[in-house]
């Protein structure tokens, strides 16, 4: 899969950057540019492009505003020419007249990216390039633009037909396991060992989305256990000394951890396709798993209860208190209050049930005094669940949840 | 690579297709595709798209001229939209406004195939889509803005950093060899012994571009034949009984045939990059090669001649008149006239030598009176060849051919 | 796979081959036998090792008869040798004393063929030594001894826990499937398309034993059909018109070709690791499938009925004359005469059913009137089918076929 | 890889087990090798050696050696029937005299253990067995014969032919890593980001000879730092800070570290192989290659300093005292002292360089007052070098080296 990295160093590619290289050097990054979006055949464009990747990969973060400022505003839609191109569109509705209207609108900085994606391995350092363009969207939201189609163009690339879902265990390359251990967003990896027992016993799975033009970099993961009976604690999923089971034993599979690795593909979801594809491919692996289940942090809980009701947060029934906020805490827009609890019911998931003490460590006992929730992903259901979640706004849960959190009294 | 086939059949996709089935049958193509369009979450669309697919595999010419008709004139941009969100966006330059402009300008057609290429494997089958499409446009011009989309889509999805160069050989498997029987476009193969000729030698060579999402069809392949020295006949080079040389006694390679494989990928080049990707590749493989060059058919000549000098065509001198006519016969826009010409030049490759006798199939005969030539493409020319051609639309040659044209006296 | 086959024109081995061939091209074969034999280390031996494998390749019959019978009789055990080794060891059994017996006991042929085997690529050239060899020992009987240290070295190395199955399907390398036109030993295929209508169909499999040192060369392939209920003809299982069935459709795994290839492995057998093998894949991909059975041809009945009831052959009820055949006629050791009958009843097998106008073909009239038979492999009862046959000799067979024997009058 | 692994559990395989495991639970293990050795086809042959294997995974000590008393001493030849068919053999020398001889002079258990290796991942078990047994021999003795008959099949199972070098980096799975770690016998990997320092920089290769039957453990390692010149510090080599240099900046290849990693292939020797094939892939990969050299320890120099010369230990001269403990220091058979030296002249290797403070670890300096070597693969004497040292004992040095040793005067 790294055939391309290969070839950089060849003979050929050698003696041709060599010799664009000489011709190039003196010119400014926007003249190249311009001349990459010029370039007629493909004979130079390569050698433009790699040369000006090269060129990003080693500017100073001023000189990357510079280059976002020439991307946005010079690489911009001229509306004269949307404008003519529409009517004479409209007047003579035909091939030339509609693919000049698509070339007007169109700014020319996506044409920019897509020929500088020509180059292997290009795609990624495209999505670090956004990754850089989103870190300065707050100070320079003139940029703003660039951002919308650097995301137009990665929906496109990174369509989930363009995606292979591979398992991460303790067989994969190194280099991969070391992004694992760095990309983990929700309970922290902290040292190669730990690793090992999050991907080797026979009971653990992690799978991820990679794609073909990234191949070494995982774009979104999920770490799976394989269990007897739903969970109803993280550090006992994860005790040191826990003794794993046979795979064939199991009747369960949690979902206990879910991490999206590349904040250049921000916005572009892959976490509902990604369960989906575990539960078909786990299904098929093992058919005795009855139950797909998440074991998830309840990250807004705390923060919700601090704001508006503030003397409940140190009561008991920690377990009422996060089925009420699940239930019924909500955004100005009728939706979920917490994060993770709208992205599984809009997955189609519900709320099947609360635990207390449940993630006991600092950060589970800062967020949610330590509650966790089972989101249950029940197939027969998932349809309808998602239909009701998205048109009614209906969060769905089973009746032991709506109990307890109809069993608390919040006085505000 | 097959990955994505086997999961189709998998019981969450079973159970859930069945589901959705029932409630699906019955409602129109247009409907389903709006469904699929408004779809908010990825819940439903994969089995919204995959149930469009199936329709459409089993449509008629007539349905599916129906529903294109529906692409193109139904999910159309609406122009009041369009102005509308450029002037906002012009007012106030931002986020938002530029989103909503870029959404008004891009027809949902685009968006519609997108969502159906979520499907594994339906990369493929939108190229077959296209195929369709191309040969309806002659009687319905109307359609031909969709065509401008699916060609702006493809050229994004198949760009040159997505694409994969396999070479292709006695070990492929049997379903890609089959298609490389069906595809030969210069030089038929007419049977698995003769596969096997050009395949199997030592001396010989394949290599063909590959998307990731369509793994088992090749894109576009070219056929080498590794030499001593540049040979001036094909029949030579494909004679049965030839004995196969050392690869590394060759000092020349020699591409002998370039196909490409799908209609639907029309106007879509592949062949400049094929061709610098195969240099780079066999260079790194066999550095004593020297030489790498063509052994080109010229199919335009002998229409060239009957149109301007009739009484030459049946000189004798046919190497001075291939010479002649590379070198002088143009289009009104000053290009070569000869395609294959225009391709080679167009790389930056050369015109040095022409050969007489070098094709004497039927074929040959009638399109050149049996002349061939060979386009070399020389490391260290290549680029400037490329702006004299593109700037000047100078056609470089040898000196050998130049003396060749020169020799012939043409009377109209 | 083809990994080592890159190696051999390597630098190193280039320099280093030359050196020694320059030293080594006067000497005798056996001169070179004794060196390579007598190499302390191993800097040389590779070299002498291949340089014997490529005067091997390129010897006459007769030059091989003679590198035969310096194997036999030149490397062969000293008796005295063994004698004294013996004795030492009896008086003190220890490491020393037991290396040397054990060495006096084993001919140098032996060690010679593990020196050769060091070479890439080298084991499958052994393989055809004995292949040639076996050609030889009608007319050259003292060379038997060779033949039986080579038996033994390849069941050592050929041993179940070194092979690997492979699928063999369309997208197998074309090396191979060349190789499965070649071996199929049952019932011919006569063209690639023949090949394609065997393997890619869904309701077809083949599978076959690899040895990772021959890995582009089957030891032995099994051919099956996934059918709706037991098939009663051959020709209706391989007609080109058929309609292929959904594999998950099919309750029938039908194995109705087993071919060895390798001559050179004459006598170490495959088949009953290979069938246990592919019932344990097809139960795990498809375990819809409740029968395991063969479609066999019947080849000693025509034989057996000339020689014993010649009157009978022409009669109508073949089926009855099938049974009998299979139930009754023995070789003087108490097994069944039908070699067919003896490997699936060695195997656990038992004689399910048997069909007239099964293999209508030329071949199967002439040997057995056109009757086949299904040997049904129940895995409840393999290992008793198994031990009742090798124990005491009893053929296992249903009722409707215990049946049909009894139903015949057989006067001899 | 561990395609086998993953069919142990298969339906087939259960039911199968389960039925034998009834039967064979009450059998003693000496009862159950007999079955083993007796059994005709291999219907319940791989049942039964799977069980043996797995009732000799949980086996105490005590239970091995009575294992292997079993195996020693029942399953032993006959010296009757030694004599008895060698007298055949020799009046009347034949196949079936022959092989019976043959069958008299090898004791049951090597035919035990080839029927043991039948089932899939049993090789990795029985070499596994043979460690144990080493483990045992010093105060077993009488075992000693059982250990000779496994190195003897251990010596056909693993020839060169069918070992496989595949580089080891930061691709390469954990699990082999991890072995990697464990097995790494010269210097010490004492992390993972030791060992991402040892395997990922661009100037940086490792090797291993792995067993197509034991996929995922390498039999032996070799680690190589492409370097400018040859080094001559370990730690300078080593260093955490370091500056990688491009690997095709280099022109020289360290070996510096050697690994054999499984005990139970005690007396095989891969090394000499290992080399030679690395030799050839680097110098495949990199051309610019021109010297293979070692920066090896000298395990016994101070020993042989300490009772040889004691008052010489201190002296400043480490250097000389180097060359002259290589060149002099002999065994009573005139082989160096010294192990590694015999390694790597055994090779046709030559000392070209001794340095002091070369190795500063605490190991270093206790084993050779911190001197190191250099071993010097000169291709082009590679072969003389190994006989002059075979066959005269002569250890071949560079001028320089020969001077240093010299230059020292030793007063015993």
């Amino acid at each position: 899969m790294s055939y391309f990295g290969d070839l950089i160093s060849t003979v050929f590619e050698r003696r041709y950057r060599k010799a664009l290289s000489d011709e190039v050097d003196g010119r400014t990054t926007s003249d190249l540019c311009e001349a990459l979006l010029s370039s007629h055949g493909e004979v130079s464009g390569v050698t433009l492009a790699r040369n000006l990747l090269d060129r990003y990969a080693s500017m100073t973060g001023e000189e990357k505003a510079t280059y976002f400022d020439f991307m946005t505003h010079k690489l911009e839609i001229n509306s004269d020419d949307v404008i003519g191109t529409l009517q004479a569109y409209q007047n003579k509705p035909g091939k030339s007249t509609y693919r000049a209207f698509a070339a007007a609108c169109e700014p020319k900085r996506q044409e920019l990216a897509r020929r500088l994606n020509q180059v292997p391995g290009a795609t990624g350092q495209l999505v670090g390039m956004r990754k850089d363009l989103l870190g300065m969207l707050k100070e320079r939201p003139d940029l703003e633009p660039l951002d919308v189609d650097f995301k137009h163009l990665f929906s496109s690339w990174f369509n989930r037909g363009f995606l292979v879902l591979r398992p991460i265990n303790w067989e994969s390359p190194a280099d991969i396991l070391d992004k694992i251990i760095a990309y983990e967003a929700v309970h922290a990896i902290d040292s190669w060992d730990d690793l090992r027992r999050r991907l080797k016993p026979s009971d653990r799975r992690c799978f991820g989305f990679f794609h073909p033009a990234m191949a070494d970099e995982p774009l979104i993961f999920v770490e799976v256990a394989l269990t007897k009976g739903i969970p109803d604690s993280v550090q006992d999923l994860l005790a040191d000394d826990r003794t794993a089971i046979d795979a064939e034993d199991a009747d369960t599979a949690v979902f206990y951890s879910i991490s999206n690795c590349q904040a250049g593909l921000a916005g572009i979801s892959f976490g509902n396709s990604l369960i989906k594809q575990v539960v078909t491919d786990l299904s098929k692996e093992l058919p005795v798993l009855k139950t797909f289940v998440t074991l998830s942090p309840i990250p807004g809980m705390n923060r919700w209860l601090a704001g508006h009701y503030p003397e409940l947060q140190k009561a008991t029934d920690d377990q009422a208190l996060a089925a009420r906020y699940l239930l019924e805490a909500k955004r100005p827009d009728g939706m979920p209050l917490d994060p993770v609890a709208r992205f599984h019911l809009g997955n189609g998931a519900l709320v099947h049930a609360v635990h207390a003490d449940a993630d006991i460590s600092e950060n589970g006992r800062r967020q949610s005094n330590g509650t966790m929730v089972n989101y249950l992903y029940d197939l027969s259901q998932i349809s309808q669940n998602h239909e009701q979640f998205v048109g009614e706004k209906t969060v769905v849960a089973s009746d032991a949840v709506k109990t307890l959190s109809a069993s608390v009294t919040l006085q505000a």
